[in-house]
């Protein structure tokens, strides 16, 4: 039965780890040093139970990410009670509620005096597994926290999967029961003030538009993409990365050893979240489910760190080979975020896969993974986990919702309940690029703008500027930008960067100045990368729900849109 | 100067080698075991002045690629003698046409008794600097037998660069002297007659489409692609493969040492010319020059022999960093092709590059480069060099027309004239897709055709079904179809391969049956990497001049095609 193994193989080892929310509270508070006592799982090496344990001891809340999927409420399986009454008229008591917890088969929640069977919703859930801390209570302490939840989308999700309600008997003055839980984004550090923040908890925030258009993005203004709370600071003295083998021992290394142990290694490499500019596929198509980053959900940074391929060698890894049995590096960060990359690019000599402690020549900032992350280079951002305290070579992917689920496109007709194993997880990312401003240069100000001068501008223009990348190291060859809508289309100047790595892991600037006279209306950008890999036309033939890796050609008017800077 | 400086690096040294046709003549009887004389270049290195003496050796004929670039005519050089009357008038002496040959500054032809100074021309040459064996007579027998330049096109061409007329004097009984040339062609080997046959001299043939739905290419239906003739039969016994250093140093093998010395790989890799469904972007666009190839510019097989890496460190190339100032792996067929690959691809362990020396379990037909070729998986064909007999590490990419010129892309507003250098050569492909059969089970056939059960048709139906291939070893993931157009999208069976290698070398064939009650008149297909790279929508904007790497949705009517079988 789906659903059954599913959970087995997401769910169990950590829903047995933590089962109250007291707990689960005290684990948080010592989640740096503690691991959660495990329960023997039996038919589990120990290698799985120790992975999942931790990970059950690290994932402490009911989480969120930031698209919501849609299901349509399943058959109740056939071993479940058939409620004998309408959901409106059965009454249920609180103490059937709490027995439907992680420790249950079925999971249920209440919200006001409502009860919902959400067994059916786990493996759908955007968020992920810790959304099973919240069950066999009250989501609501939950969701004042979690706020991304406060929207009619989930309440009609939720509703869907109504039971009954609360018996009166367990109202005390016709109220329910408070359930205090602590906040863990009060821990979150400050931010710059000009981050574009799309959702505050957790927190993700764009890039600032005018600082897309600076080839190192300043640390401060890097965009910021958190699937939870930022953990509380860790100790770079007693922090330690663990990486476990396939025979299941383990090799730890304190931030000491990294540093002196090893070659450091820097390269230039761009993040960028699968969601990046999917607001211009809503708007070039149609509804999409998640946050709606406009282009600057993307930023480029020095990063320091130890190659991966070199720690795995000291930790007794063949890394000339791919090893034995082994298929994916799966990293795991302090909040409890998981995800992997296929082996082939943690041992590629040129692959460069860090652990990185620097950004910019600084230490990581909390929000980009202090004290240690992962950068996987080429690939999508959600793979270079934050906070990062253990790896694990497998023979299979990362079994976080973040992997599985969260991370993959699908075809534009496919619904919101599609086949999630038969998509590929997102891994390198296709060509992108994006027009981040248009400055308007009047005739009167030719002689005297300096932007005039170091374009050589002789009339009216309007100076189009962006970035372009693609994932997987490929180079920008070319970038075509249209002042007419598509009618024709022009080469834009790639600006010459000084750049680190093995690969071009890195995004280009462009620009490109038109006289006025020749705009019609609207400009389009499209790249062309190394292996000659364009971008689509429009949006609905790669429309797909969640709104991933949107690439079709950035329209922007010429004299409507906001990137339009009147130069002085 | 452009011209100049171009003329220096791309044809000086084969140029001064074999000047007369006599001479190349006598070379290319002797062509497997001759080396001509090589006029010191003071400047040039002893490698430099060998690969180029090996090349002039080999290059015995005027020859073309199939694709004409049109040129306008350049300025007369300043140090150029003005003519002092029209061209119509001017007379010149054949002994004069004589003096400006390959060994001259300028060069000059003539056809029937005009006389043309093609100078400027020479570095537009679509079929490289072979060009020059004619210049200094009569281009007229090159043109017999290299008939592909007997069209109005290339007539328009030369007569930008009229000069003259030949004088009078010159004429015997009224007509110019005979001169008799060898036709290269007439040893090229017999081919299937099923093959699709897009020129005959050079040989250019695609698969039929029938064979375009069989995941392994019988190799006597895999796609011909023949810059020049076919060498004449090369023995084996005594067929070298040199490695030539960057200090010059040079390590010979011969086919027997490469078997028995190395551990031979197979691998399956789809091969695919960078003209592959010119023919569609024609249509969807506008004129493209060069074949115009259908969508059987590609096929699959499965290829043994030595990998590059290996023989490199045989012959002393420490592989597993980028050897010293070396960028590029140069490769030399014997009948004067050449071109080249990064050095990263060359010494990638995972980049498969091998030293082909049979197909399909055979030895290598003729025209697919018996006895040893090179095989550059993921890569445009064009690489993948055909009667290898020599390997060349060096700091520039070949100076072949093929590899400078050819096989670039340009934007769509790039006219025939681009700037070359400034584009990238073609090396991994973008991802691709094609429909290669629509086939129609009435209802009256439900019952007794094998495909009606095989599919579970219940209905009257169409089946779709084509390949799909990326780049680059990059996985297909998902092949979206629609059956009206693009207003709706299904996702097409991608039929599972037993693929060798270390990557996806190989194309898939996918396959989706549609009611026909669901067809609106045309099937669209496009196709996504692991990458998520996807297909531009329409051809446009991806046009390019040279037609290369055709990738637009292939549109096909679902009634009006050649591609609808009947089925019984």
């Amino acid at each position: 039965m789906y659903r059954a193994s599913r959970k087995a193989r997401f769910f169990a080892p950590q829903l047995r780890t933590l089962t109250s929310a007291s707990q689960w509270i005290s684990a948080r508070r010592a989640h740096t040093s503690i691991e959660a006592p495990l329960l023997s799982q039996g038919s589990k090496t120990k290698a799985y139970s120790d992975r999942h344990g931790i990970l059950g001891a690290v994932a402490i809340f009911a989480t969120i990410s930031l698209g919501l999927t849609l299901s349509n409420k399943r058959h109740v399986d056939a071993e479940q009670p058939v409620a004998v009454t309408s959901p409106e008229q059965r009454l249920i008591r609180l103490a059937e509620v709490r027995k439907h917890n992680g420790k249950a088969e079925t999971y249920w929640v209440y919200r006001g005096d409502r009860v919902y069977d959400i067994t059916d919703w786990v493996p759908n859930h955007p968020g992920g597994e810790v959304i099973l801390r919240a069950v066999g209570g009250n989501i609501d302490p939950y969701w004042n926290i979690f706020s991304i939840h406060q929207k009619q989308d989930v309440y009609d999700i939720l509703e869907q999967y109504f039971i009954g309600k609360i018996d009166p008997q367990d109202l005390a003055d016709g109220r329910l029961p408070s359930e205090a839980i602590e906040d863990p984004f009060s821990t979150d550090p400050d931010r710059h003030e000009s981050l574009i923040v799309r959702s505050s908890r957790p927190c993700n925030a764009e890039t600032p538009t005018t600082a897309l258009g600076t080839y190192i993005t300043p640390n401060e203004v890097f965009y910021v993409r958190n699937h939870l709370w930022v953990p509380e600071i860790i100790n770079p003295e007693t922090h330690t990365l663990k990486v476990e083998l396939m025979d299941g021992d383990e090799v730890e290394y304190t931030m000491d050893e990294l540093r002196k142990k090893f070659n450091p290694l820097t390269i230039t490499a761009t993040l960028q979240c699968s969601g990046n500019r999917r607001a211009h596929m809503t708007r070039g198509s149609r509804q999409t489910n998640g946050l709606q980053w406009e282009m600057g959900a993307i930023s480029n940074a020095e990063w320091t760190g130890v190659r991966l391929r070199d720690i795995l060698a000291d930790a007794g890894v063949h890394v000339d080979d791919i090893p034995e049995g082994v298929k994916h590096a799966q990293f795991m960060g302090a909040e409890a975020y998981g995800a992997s990359i296929p082996i082939e690019k943690a041992i590629d000599r040129r692959g460069d896969t860090i652990i990185a402690y620097e950004m910019n020549g600084a230490p990581l900032p909390r929000d980009h993974g202090f004290p240690l992350r992962v950068v996987v280079p080429g690939h999508v951002a959600a793979r270079s986990v934050k906070w990062l305290n253990k790896i694990i070579l497998s023979d299979e992917e990362s079994t976080s919702q973040w992997q599985r689920r969260d991370y993959k496109c699908f075809g534009p007709n496919e619904g919101k309940n599609p086949n999630w194993d038969a998509a590929a997880s997102i891994q390198e990312m296709p060509v992108q690029s994006a027009i981040t401003s248009l400055k308007h240069v009047g005739a009167d100000k030719l002689n005297d703008s300096k932007l005039a001068r170091v374009y050589g501008l002789e009339e009216e223009s309007i100076v189009v500027e962006g970035y372009a990348f693609a994932g997987g190291g490929r180079r920008i060859v070319r970038v075509d930008i249209s002042p007419d809508d598509g009618r024709s289309w022009q080469q834009a100047e790639i600006l010459p960067q000084d750049e680190k790595g093995s690969k071009a892991w890195s995004w280009k600037q462009w620009r490109l100045a038109f006289p006025v006279r020749d705009v019609n209306q609207y400009f389009l950008v499209k790249a062309v990368d190394e292996s000659y890999n364009t971008q689509p036309d429009s949006f609905d033939a790669h429309y797909n729900f969640r709104g991933n890796l949107t690439s079709g050609w950035h329209r922007v008017s010429a004299t409507g849109s906001d990137l339009v800077v009147e130069v002085k």
